[in-house]
Parts: C-alpha cells; sequence; structure tokens
C-alpha cells in the first residue's frame, strides 16, 4: 500500500511471540524492519490491508487494559483479521472455568490469532501450549509485555539510527515491571547499556544478573544517558506497607527538568503509559520536546501489526 | 446504492461537529438531505456503502449509553468503516489517566472519527482541540446532543415537509437536557416557534434569552402546538432535595391523552428515549397513532451516517 | 467455498428459531446437513463467506455469556454479517427501559438477525413478536436453548452416523437446564431414546410426559446406554434449600470411569459447557477418549452459521 516499495521479509521462525526472551537479535530486527512498513499503512487515508482477511484475531484479556487492547484490536482490523474481543473475568471465570478449559474452548472455535493478557507470569505460555493458533502476549504477570518492549525499541530506533550503544537508564518500579524485564532483555540484545535506577524496595533481588547496572539515585544513575524510560508506579500491585508515599517518591524519583538536565544533552523521554502525572514524571517534562510518549503510542499499533503479520504465516494446526 | 440518483452534497465547511451552535440553517438542511439518502442504506437487504473503508471510527463513551452508541456503531459499519467501541469508565480513568492523555493517546492511533460521550460540559470540546481527527459530540454533560436535535428535525420534517413556522413545545426536565439545548437552537435557527413547558424547579435561569415562550402549564402551554417533545425526567442527575414525587409529576406534566388533546388536531409526539413509561408520558401515548418515538430511532441512524460522512471529507491532520 | 460441491439446502420456513419444539425432522436434518457445509468453512485459511454482507447481527445478551456470544459473533463474521454485541444488563435496563421498547428500539434500527439470551422462559418469544426481522433464542430461563440441542445433534450424527434409535442418557440438573430441555424434544423427534438421570430434587415434575424414561440411579440408568450428556450443576440458580452437597453430587452423580463404564462400550460423553471439573464430570473424563467435549464448541460455531444463513433468507419485513 505504501509508495515505495516494501520489504520483503524473512519467515518469522517462531509460531507464538510469548517474550523477548529467545529471540534473536535478527528476528527482532526483522520485527522492527516489517513495522516500519506498517507505520505507513496508519498514516494512510484508507488503512487497510487484506493479508489477515478471512482470519479470526481473538483479544482475551483477564486484566482490563483500554490501551493495549485497542491497539491490538486497531493492529488487528487494519489488517483485514475479524476481532473478538473476550473480557474474561466477568463470565467464565465467575462460573468456575478453569484456564485450560477456556482456552480449549476458544481453540475449538479455530481462531488464528489469539492476544493474551493475564494476570500471572506464565499463564500466556500455559496457555499456548494448549491451543492451535498463535498465541501473543499481551502482558502476563510481571514477566514479559514482549510487544511493549519492541515499541520502544522502534520509537529508540527512528530517532537514534541504532539501539546498539546507546545508554538506557529504566527509571522507577522495576520490581512490578513486566514492561522493565522485556526491555532488559531486548536492548540488550540489541547491543545498548542497560541502567535500572530505582530504590531498594522497587529493586527484584539479583538484577544485575540480567545484564544491568543498578542505581539509587537519579542524579548519578542518569549521567551520561541517552533514553531515558519512565515506569508508572503501580500502587494497584503493592500490598499496604511498601506503597511509598508519593510526595517522598515524587522527589526522589519523579523525572523533572533538573533531573532531566543530569542525563545527556537532548536526551530522549519514553513512558509505556498510562502516565501518574506528578508522580513518576513531571508533566511538563511529559508534554515537552524531548517526551517520545505519543510516539510510542503510534509506534504501538504498527509493531503490532508487525507481529500480528509475521505470525500469521504459520498456519494453524487445528 | 439508493434506486435514486443521490443528491450531491456540499462540502460541510466544520471539522468537528461539537454542537448545533454556530452552525447556519443552510448546513444544518443540507445534513437533513444528507440523512435522507442515508435512510435508505438501512432499509436495503445489503445494506452497507464504503465511503469509510478503512477509516477507523473510535466510539468513546465515559457514560453508558445502549441507544446511542448502538446507533453510531451501526452508522459507521454501515459506511463501511472499522469501528471501536471504548468504554472508559472501566479502566484507564481509574489508573488515574487524564482525559488529555487519552484524547492523546488515541490521536496517535490515527482515528478519522471519535465519537465522544462525556459526563462533564466542555469535555468535548477541550477534546476537539487536542486531536487531528473530526470529533462528534455524543452528548455533553447539560450542554449539546446536536445529532438528537438533528434527528427529531428530520423526522419532523418527513412528516411537515418543514420546520420552518411550525410550533413546537419541548416539555419536562429541560434543566438537565442537553437534548433541550440543542432542540431549542436548532428549531430555532430553522425558524420554528419554540417553547417549553415545566416546572419552575426543572428549568435553568434565563432560559427565555434562548428565545423560547416558557409555559409552566401544559394545558396553556400546549394550545395551538404542532409537535410535543417530552424529555426524560432525569432523576440520576438531581441530588436529594429536588426529586419531584413521581405521582405528582405525571399529574401535573406527564403526557396523557387528555393534555395531548390540548394540542393542535393530529400534533405529533417525540420522545428521544429512553422512556420512563408513566412518569413522563403515558404508554397509550407513547404507542398511540401519533407518536414518532420509533421513527425517531430509524432517523438517528441515518443522521449519524450524513454525520459521520460529512466530516470525513476533511481529512485528518496528524 | 468448500472443495466439495456444496449442498442445496432447502429454504427454512420458519422466520425465527425460538426452540425445538414445533420442528419438524426433516427441518432439523436439512440444519444438520447445512451445518456440515459451515464446518469447512472454520477449517479453511480464509474463513469468510459473503452471504451476509451487509446484514446487521445483534447479539442481545441479557444474561452474560462468553462463550455462547463468542459462538454467535465468530458465525455471523465469519458470514460477511455486521455484527453488534449489546449487553443490556448494564445500561436500559438499569434506566427502566422495558423489553418491549429494547425491543422496538432495536427493531428500529433495521436489524436483520436478533441473537437474543434472556434470564426469563419466554422473553424471547415476546421479544419476536415484536421485530421485523428474524430472532435466534440463545437460552432463555430453564425454557430452550435451540441451537445447543443442535450442535449437541450434529456431534452425535458425525460419530455415530444417526441419532435414532441411540439410547442417550441426559444426567444431573434437569430440573434448571434449557440444554435438557431442547435435547429432549430434539433427540425425541429424530427417533433417540432418551433417559434422563438425576436425583429427585432436581426432576422437574411430569418429565415423564415429555417421553423420557426416569432413572434415580446412574449404574441403573446408564445401562444400555451409547450417548451420556452431562449437565452443569447450575448452583447460581438454586435458592439455598436445595443446594446439594458438592462432594455428595459428585459421589452419586459425578461422571467418573467407574459410572461411565455402566454405558455401552465406547459410549461418548458430552458436556455444553463450562464444566464444573469435579461436581458433574471427573476431568479424567472429561478430557478422556470418549469425549466430544472439545467438538460440541467446534460443533457450536457450525451450527450457528447454519441456523443464521437459513433465516437471512427471510428478509425482513421493515
Amino acid at each position: 500500500m505504501s509508495a515505495n516499495e516494501p520489504r520483503r521479509h524473512d519467515l518469522f521462525p517462531h509460531r507464538h511471540l510469548l517474550g523477548i526472551e529467545g529471540l534473536q537479535p535478527h528476528e527482532i530486527l526483522g520485527l522492527l524492519d516489517r513495522a516500519e512498513d506498517a507505520i505507513e499503512v496508519s498514516r494512510q487515508v484508507e488503512k487497510k490491508k487484506s493479508v489477515l482477511r478471512g482470519r479470526t484475531q481473538i483479544n482475551l484479556f483477564f486484566e482490563a487494559s483500554t490501551r493495549t487492547q485497542s491497539s491490538f484490536e486497531l493492529a488487528g482490523k487494519r489488517l483485514g483479521a475479524d476481532v473478538m474481543n473476550m473480557s474474561v473475568s466477568s463470565s467464565s471465570v465467575k462460573k468456575g472455568e478453569t484456564l485450560i478449559d477456556t482456552a480449549a474452548t476458544l481453540n475449538a472455535m479455530h481462531p488464528d490469532l489469539l492476544v493474551v493478557r493475564h494476570h500471572a507470569a506464565g499463564a500466556v505460555h500455559l496457555l499456548a501450549r494448549k491451543v492451535g493458533c498463535s498465541v501473543v502476549n499481551a502482558g502476563d504477570g510481571a514477566h514479559e509485555h514482549p510487544t511493549q518492549a519492541l515499541l520502544d525499541a522502534l520509537t529508540i530506533r527512528r530517532h537514534k539510527g541504532t539501539v546498539s550503544r546507546l545508554t538506557i537508564a529504566i527509571c522507577g518500579d522495576i520490581l512490578h515491571s513486566r514492561v522493565a524485564r522485556s526491555n532488559i532483555i531486548l536492548l540488550n540484545a540489541l547491543g545498548a547499556r542497560v541502567r535500572v535506577i530505582a530504590p531498594s524496595t522497587l529493586l527484584p533481588g539479583g538484577i544485575e544478573r540480567m545484564g544491568v547496572e543498578v542505581f539509587r539515585d537519579m542524579k548519578e544513575g542518569l549521567k551520561g544517558v541517552d533514553i531515558v524510560m519512565m515506569l508508572r508506579l503501580q500502587r494497584e500491585r503493592m500490598n499496604g506497607a511498601f506503597i511509598p508515599s508519593v510526595r517522598e517518591y515524587y522527589r526522589y524519583y519523579g523525572l523533572d527538568a533538573e533531573k532531566l538536565s543530569y542525563a545527556n544533552e537532548g536526551a530522549l523521554v519514553m513512558h509505556p503509559g498510562p502516565m501518574n502525572r506528578g508522580v513518576e514524571i513531571d508533566p511538563a517534562v511529559a508534554d515537552g520536546p524531548q517526551s517520545l510518549i505519543r510516539e510510542q503510542v503510534e509506534m504501538g499499533v504498527a509493531v503490532r501489526m508487525a507481529v500480528l503479520e509475521a505470525l500469521s504465516a504459520h498456519l494453524p494446526n487445528q
């Protein structure tokens, strides 16, 4: 559909996209290349391809997420798929049906693509073993959120030309963040230098073993950084004892113009959304000239189109 | 698709439809003409046009409304758009995301048409300034509900040939009614004589300045009236002190055969729905030969098709 | 779309599918034949027909049901219809709108097919009399669930070649089950020998008059049986006094390998889902080699495609 000749894409060798872990660098780069083509589709007046015509995509969300579900829904529809949303919290789960029964039931309806978000780490992997179609992990507990990491990498690459050798700091609530986990794996795979900056209470034990430098102070940690990735403070996942005071948190870890000035000149700011303005980020920075936050959302649709298209080359075995 | 040659329509000069206020009479009439063509689409076996093929329509409802949302959804689908529903009460708003962030996020997904209902007057205008696509106000607080006024005018015109010089009474809960407000502006613009009939407690201060005659008594107010528009008593928007007794309300303001007999012979009865039967209207009148209530619903789909089609001529600037 | 020449189907002479009651055996068999063709559509890569292109299907669910609604949604989309889901519990019903008003409102939007689930027996019949389009009963109270009975018959016929002269036992919560009722009528119509096995407290009075043999003991009732249909124990529909202890229930009526051994060798096991594993069925039996439970789900989509297609030959009179 693009005016330019579209690239030819190598076959993506995996049937599912369950995480960034296990992907080869050239596979990641292949998905990013494919996403570059997809960007153009959404910018046209008629934003429609027919590559998934007649295919059934089911968005199975055990946790509500307006943003991620919408992004996958538009991605599927713009590729021509029949998209069906299922919010499972309200119905079968109440009736006592197990995850496995839900999977088997859906599978019998012959979906081609199953996009799954679940509150438990590993639930998406379990589900993928029970179905004949391709599964995309749209976030499982504190484990992985691969399309978020891919869209972040795409956004970075479009601004810096490459991810390799950049210094990237991921800041804030690392402990509860599948976004942090997927990003650390992906950015390391592409050769970035990755730092995490957080208070001790929001750092998982042994995080150094993931190949990151750990900082507890923003001033120190942001020195020499090209990209500042802020994370949402996920108070809804914390139990009472460890909830930091918002005012204290903002004082030490909230990204404002002063803290941003510690980073390299022109350092770029990212956030996966939805933002807690005034908690982990100052609105002036979120909406400022160094912010890529809106562009991340656009890249999200493009990356999901790329993933759905790449996986659809694997025909279901049913 | 119609057997008749479709009319050619002038370009609608506004990018958004945020209210009836500010529309010129010929622009209103242009939308009604366009809606006349759209009626035929929904009456065919294959009720489908391709004018919005590949366009993305997002229905963003901060207040639940089965009826209005369904009408917009069918209108979009019958024009070939990809329609995505977002009920925002349940998700991002809980997570503390602001209206502006929601708008910016959606905008980054490249919608072409954003249909918005919000509980606060003015929220839709605010949102329209933050996005690059066309916005349709599907009801904002007690402010405006322009497609309801357009569908009412279309229904009237099809029965009376014109709106101009008719005497039209809007009766009941004027205070909480965006439907009343949009109708008063539209009917005045097209040259009707507009009355409101309500108890003092349900009349906004200074309503006379909108160019209406005010009555507090149904018998007096309905004399010489061609069209009786009843409003839903919106008890859910009232605080305790001002809730009228339903029995008293029905006695004085509920439209029954006797009160209707005060109006002109063959006066037509309208209601935007959903009705409180036995509160503001007697079921025998609602379902009687002078009622246009069902036809209003049909005209609703047609008017929304007309609006979506008219706005889609403005390409998003994104 | 199938490689084989599709069968030609006789016109289905009913405008609605409100129940199995009143259908002639050849009409039932005609729907099953049509469903056989539909199975192939969902097994293809491009699972899409255009027979309902431009038609509007509304799924109007007054009771939540992920499974049944999804099955109808996919069936409609794979036939090319524009499908709109309406969950009515949350919106208009709260605003006090009656079932009849909801029906009249939807009807004015020119749907072609209305798929309705309602908690009250008879509500779907009432609604069908108020609309100009075709209505499919997707479950009304404890009355009928005709597409479930059709999909069960289709599943049986594909394994046994016929339904006629088979001995089929329906076991468990007969009292609250529309599935049992529709199945008893259909299986009798096609010439099966139908038994019900349940404790007295879960048997409706006068069930024998429906043409079934009644057993209260699984060992006795399963002797000589070809098909064992288990039912979901619907504790959510029971009032306190009659809820059986789950442990007792499982001991006497839960289908495990031992009880299944009383039936004919190779007897097949069915369940409409969602299952209460360990209540009415042992997981080992549910997932075992004699179970048809997954296949029932697949047949569900096919049967619903057949029904939607058959009814769509009747043009709405609106």
